[in-house]
């Protein structure tokens, strides 16, 4: 399959990719790596905090969807990568043994005045669990080459 | 040493936490596991690209940010954790074998008038490279307890 181009992308429209399966053991190790805050490593102090029990760190869970959507998505585009993230929103825990998926929205597609060999296609990328609901958002512009650029050669 | 409380913090007082040494195996590592993008993976197929060569997923960066700030502040601190993140901007390429450290701003604090437990302290976090210069910011509200809040039974 020929990977995506910018001109591919259409405001609105939704795609869900994963699922992938999130362990205790994974939420631990990444935890003890990145972001060894008791909340993320132990279950007792977990419970006496907001969490109300072991759950995965912010940024793991940023992690597991940047994998989510490297695997469905980007890597099936001609990405050129991102400049930033313009914000996470943490919304409820992500607890051990969930399955999670990311359900991609399409809000802005935008091409530079200043370049003609990319284009921004800004999405709205929420993680959700067993239930569907929403445990996490983020939002990105992607970087994505235009089908003209690609043609040059 | 006792813990900070939010009222510890002061707009406009700055730290630096680190250094911490991000080596190849480590860049190749995690982006096998969270971001198998070819540019964070494989010198001649980074060179191709905007990066020009091998460079940590920017993922990997908000990361590493992440454990220096748990290490040198956030575990310093009565952190209850935070909401979520207000930006991320990747501005310079982490190159493997560089001697990384943060810089933290404390943007703003504020006290919710909803909740007497806890308040906010915002900070810009500046993840510097062995020149000193500003590879990646990212500003995100931390929340944390107040002291009248802890020292209630």
């Amino acid at each position: 399959m020929s990977k995506l181009h910018w001109e591919d992308f259409t405001p609105g429209a939704v795609a869900v990719y994963g699922p992938r399966l999130v362990t205790r053991e994974q939420i631990v190790a990444f935890a003890a790596e990145f972001d060894p805050q008791p909340m993320h490593l132990d279950e007792a102090a977990a419970r006496t905090t907001m969490l109300g029990g072991l759950a995965a760190s912010g940024g793991h869970i940023c992690c597991l969807l940047m994998r989510i959507i490297a695997d469905g998505m980007v890597n099936k585009t001609h990405s050129m990568g991102a400049p930033g993230v313009v914000e996470v929103r943490w919304l409820k825990p992500l607890r051990p043994n969930t399955q999670v998926r990311v359900r991609a929205t399409v809000l802005e597609t935008r091409a530079p005045k200043s370049r003609s060999d990319f284009g921004f296609v800004t999405c709205l990328f929420e993680m959700l669990d067993g239930h569907d609901d929403v445990i996490t958002t983020l939002t990105s512009p992607l970087m994505i080459k235009r089908r003209e650029a690609a043609a040059r050669p």
